[in-house]
């Protein structure tokens, strides 16, 4: 009987893994892409939609679920899963990367995070306790752990500080949620900028910690790709073997497979769905924008190769029109199919790791979407 | 084998019937609803959605597709059904009235209406020729003659020239679509605005036509609730009785009701959805808006009575605060709820008929919605 936290490996191919967390909403396979679902709702999609296209996971944000409802009232309703109807596995952030990119007026001392909310300019606390409390309230069956995200271009001396409060808010984390606490399981988050010694300091620290899973945060950041790849190499091979990894925040199709090379086995990004009500589709023959102006009469599915409602449904030129007339349904039905795309990627990802031709796969992507990704640049 | 026309009345009570409508794309079961599909799309649903709610017939709006993505173009793409990939019946409008409410700097003269496009301010010209052209492109199944709405509060004078250019625009569009044609039906439109004796000579010439139903224009444009119904009451009973007669832009379900009452098969109206977006839902307690405070943590479903989507699978709680919370889902479950409630009301009024209860079915929704509809006042 598997119990959450439970992650078995079933094949590698090079530094890439294929296997599955248990969580307590069952079995997560990896690689995996999560879609996110801000405000307790991947925007336009019900569950039902996220059934059909095959999510496996989704994503929930504590900063937002805390202002609005808030935790409390998500707990009276039975958690998270209870309240917006998806039954799978739900990981939370802790809620600090939107703290220090969305809310106002912060304040950061060793105790936690002073902010003033972008909904109401009210002023809240979250202390690694907090956040504990608050996803243990949502009920998420992977919980993050409070960090402070460094942002791109801190120097070494505020980076190397900063790495060390992240540290002891980790170990505040666990310590107010001991090990065998409860089924929500709880993933630590290395940091330490765009500094290797730092990023091998912060994983020691933060490995050391007993932790379910391990996450690298501070690669979505504004660095270029290279960067990004660059202290990704260096920091996911420090990561145990036997526990899953986690890139927040990322990315683009190419970062996802890049990071699957590099032995990361969970991916989450507003890429598919922020694009998708933008009108950026992602297809097996690259990138396309819906409204371009040769669609008008393109009766063409979106993507030949894809098994979308929207691709089996419905013409490029029936979507162009939705798109250029503002219609609703074209926020759902881009959406529909830009997550599939995403999810279709990490399934034949899975495939080709336990076949053991990832590299092929890798490759035949690279070739579609550019090797350094500059398909998806500026988003 | 039933051909398209073909109506059927299964059985009466009072004025009320029930009946099936033939189409080329299949029966339409009277009294019906019909949801509205402005621009090609039902807001913010699928044709899965629409058939899971149990539509029989969307309506589409001939001005709209006229200017986006034009006729011609869905034509080219084999017509509306194929197009979005709604393949039961659809009604269009002749345009008319989107002319006189909304586009700019209307010319009427006897050959037609030249009009300003309110997406562009391009000018453009309906003839009734034209909007018949325009409807066979979209290859409706129920096409509406070119019709002059009368504004509320018109003068007998004004409105007695006017009902006559009705006339002669309906006659002129039976002569471009000779009957035995094509499969797509044409409707007739009585005018006359609130003049008892103008209605009856309208709907005299109009039922001189050889046309496949008859519909009472000029009912939903500002007047009272009891002027509508004593205009309804007083012009339904002078249409043919084997005929479908349709209602259009009616309304709330109390409105729907007395129009059945009244004799009427066939309605449409923006209220189900464009109330939905608002917020404003309609259930077997009443109307309410989702918004409301003491929602926030009510876990009971928004209609206890309904079997839609919306109503099976989340809670007041979820529904208030994704409403609150702005997530495009919102439009979508009030949407499918909304509607699902209008065509469940037409499923009641269909059964009720045919067993001769219609009269309990109206008094028990009056208790409920106000006799005098004022529970919808002001929309």
């Amino acid at each position: 009987m598997p119990r959450p936290g439970d992650f078995q490996l079933h094949a590698t191919d090079g530094a890439a893994r294929t296997g599955v967390l248990q969580t307590a909403h069952g079995p997560v396979p990896t690689p995996i892409f999560m879609p996110v679902g801000t405000q307790g709702s991947v925007k336009s999609l019900c569950p039902r939609d996220l059934a059909d296209i095959g999510a496996r996971i989704i994503l929930g944000n504590t900063y937002h679920l805390y202002l609005r409802p808030g935790d409390e009232l998500v707990a009276r309703r039975g958690g998270l899963h209870a309240f917006n109807g998806w039954h799978g596995p739900i990981l939370t952030d802790s809620g600090g990367f939107q703290v220090f990119s969305l809310a106002g007026l912060r304040k950061i001392s060793e105790e936690g995070v002073e902010f003033q909310s972008h909904i109401d300019g009210s002023r809240h606390f979250f202390s690694p306790e907090k956040v504990v409390s608050i996803q243990r309230n949502l009920n998420s069956d992977i919980m993050m752990v409070l960090d402070e995200c460094v942002p791109y271009g801190a120097d070494r001396a505020y980076t190397e500080k900063s790495l060390a409060l992240t540290t002891r808010w980790a170990a505040r984390c666990r310590e107010a949620y001991p090990r065998g606490s409860g089924d929500n399981l709880l993933f630590g988050i290395v940091q330490g900028g765009f500094f290797a010694d730092l990023r091998t300091r912060s994983a020691e620290e933060i490995c050391a910690l007993d932790m379910d899973g391990f996450a690298l945060g501070g690669l979505s950041v504004g660095e270029s790709k290279d960067e990004m790849l660059q202290m990704l190499r260096h920091t996911a091979p420090l990561l145990p073997a036997d526990k899953p990894r986690y890139l927040m925040g990322v990315g683009t199709p190419m970062d996802i497979l890049d990071g699957i090379a590099a032995g990361v086995d969970m991916f989450d990004c507003v890429l598919p769905t922020r694009n998708a009500r933008n009108g950026t589709m992602y297809t097996s023959q690259g990138k396309l924008n819906i409204k371009r102006a040769d669609f008008r009469e393109d009766d063409s599915a979106l993507d030949p190769e894809c098994d979308c409602y929207t691709c089996r449904t419905f013409s490029k030129a029936y979507l162009r029109h939705l798109y250029v007339a503002r219609e609703l349904l074209a926020y759902r039905l881009n959406t529909l199919h830009n997550l599939r795309f995403f999810l279709r990627l990490m399934e034949g990802a899975r495939a080709a790791i336990a076949e053991g031709t990832f590299a092929a796969f890798h490759a035949r992507h690279a070739a579609v979407f550019g090797a350094n990704g500059s398909g998806d640049s500026g988003e």
